[in-house]
């Protein structure tokens, strides 16, 4: 059998696993949902044919956008994670002992049972009793709610459609009254080498409302590029932050000292974005 | 017209970039030669259906693969390039102004008459009166030589088929011996998600000869993966090198604070080598 998922990954350019067996394919009320199990990313997720995460590498994503702001905060009891209804970030959360409370916030509860089916390796933390999962629509949540947290994530897919109010003025306004007085706020921003346009917008909009704001990236092999973009906001905590927090944890991406690199931008990143001649 | 150049990149794993046109598919004593108009990465050279470089991210391959060595010497004057027919190697190593000769030996001519022809943009420089271009095979050419060089860059194809003795033991020993007493030596070494081994076996091997060896890795979009390997030797300087060497000096994708950067490796690479804990 000679089958393989093909991602459109942007005008132009695609990439293609080969796939062993199908076992899942379903359309919710949001979008159409797979898990293929694949010959050399073990299980990997689509959304609306799009890459969420694949067993081999998600460990790359979801370290480097959870540990990154939850070691800048350097001591986060409440934690909310808007998308992620894999259950990737919830894993990574919960390796900080200080965490109490993780409020997952997914719009489409379909994504949450399949993970929880398909991918026990990414989803098995949602069981968790720290952990409280809500379905529903994550804008108007941050919009509506009284809670206050110390980390916001989010892990949202690419922004079009749905998604696309996750990148907005407004939800950025509203992330910042959710968070407390020394809260780190991060979103996934798609690729410095395509997506240069949105992440300078992501920047600007974040630095209407934050006083520290910046950028950091990370190698995720099945993304457009391999090479993904993360926009982290703070309240006031320097960043890259205190390089001593982090020395006694490590993941299989994830250290000090990959902490501190990854805000290190490649020259054309850093010219477009305006920042110092170096960081 | 829906076109697409498919290039497998490993097993079960593909990358696919849109086809305007064909500008040149021919067939040389060594390996199959095609360049391709596409309709995001500008023009595409591919040798036997292996991207080797495209005009919108060969800088990021380039400028890593030349500046990071290059700076660690400080002062280098002569420079010997195996492989790198196209002409990107020695249009950076130009940039610096120390530069008095850059030997370039390549086994392919087409390779060469044909990205001269296609390639302006990546081989302009090779028509520089300090670049001395000589067609042979850069195994036997490094065997034989009585030349010494400052730096030298091995900008080769994947270690397979007339590849594979660059990666190899008498190799890395031949490159020892004509290297000035404070020579630098650089390999690619492609990825280090899907070529570890590969990595692994490559540094140990330089640690027969070389007294300190290092690596170091860079994005490079249409490569398997997009983080790409560099495994880099010198006869005692220190790596990553001075970081104030470079700071006057800048491209698109290097910095002085990308070149620092770019040895910090993600932690299940760390573990792999068996390096200290952080570097």
């Amino acid at each position: 059998m000679d089958v393989w998922f093909t991602e459109n990954q942007g005008p132009g350019l695609r990439i293609g696993c080969q796939v062993k067996k199908v076992l899942a394919s379903t359309k919710s009320a949001y979008q159409e949902i797979a898990v293929y199990e694949t010959s050399s990313f073990g299980r990997l997720l689509a959304l609306d044919d799009v890459i969420q995460t694949t067993e081999r590498d998600e460990f790359a994503y979801h370290e480097m956008i959870v540990h990154v702001p939850m070691f800048v905060h350097g001591h986060p009891r409440r934690v909310l994670i808007i998308g992620g209804g894999d259950g990737g970030c919830v894993r990574e959360v919960l390796k900080h002992p200080s965490v109490q409370l993780v409020k997952l916030i997914e719009i489409d509860p379909e994504v949450t049972r399949i993970a929880r089916e398909f991918l026990p390796g990414i989803s098995h933390s949602l069981s968790d009793n720290r952990v409280s999962l809500e379905f529903r629509n994550g804008i108007e949540y941050l919009r509506e709610t009284d809670e206050q947290y110390d980390v916001i994530i989010v892990d949202c897919t690419d922004p079009v459609g749905p998604a696309v109010g996750l990148f907005s003025d407004e939800f950025y306004s509203d992330a910042f009254k959710a968070l407390s007085d020394d809260g780190v706020f991060v979103e996934q921003t798609e690729s410095p080498f395509y997506n240069l346009d949105l992440i300078e917008r992501v920047q600007r909009d974040l630095k209407k409302h934050f006083p520290v704001v910046g950028l950091y990236l990370g190698a995720v092999p099945t993304y457009p590029g391999g090479l993904w973009s993360y926009s982290i906001a703070t309240k006031g905590a320097e960043l890259p932050g205190d390089p001593l927090i982090p020395l006694t944890f490590s993941g299989k991406y994830y250290n000090a000292y990959v902490h501190r690199a990854a805000f290190v931008l490649p020259e054309f990143v850093r010219k477009r974005l305006g920042g110092p001649p170096v960081d």
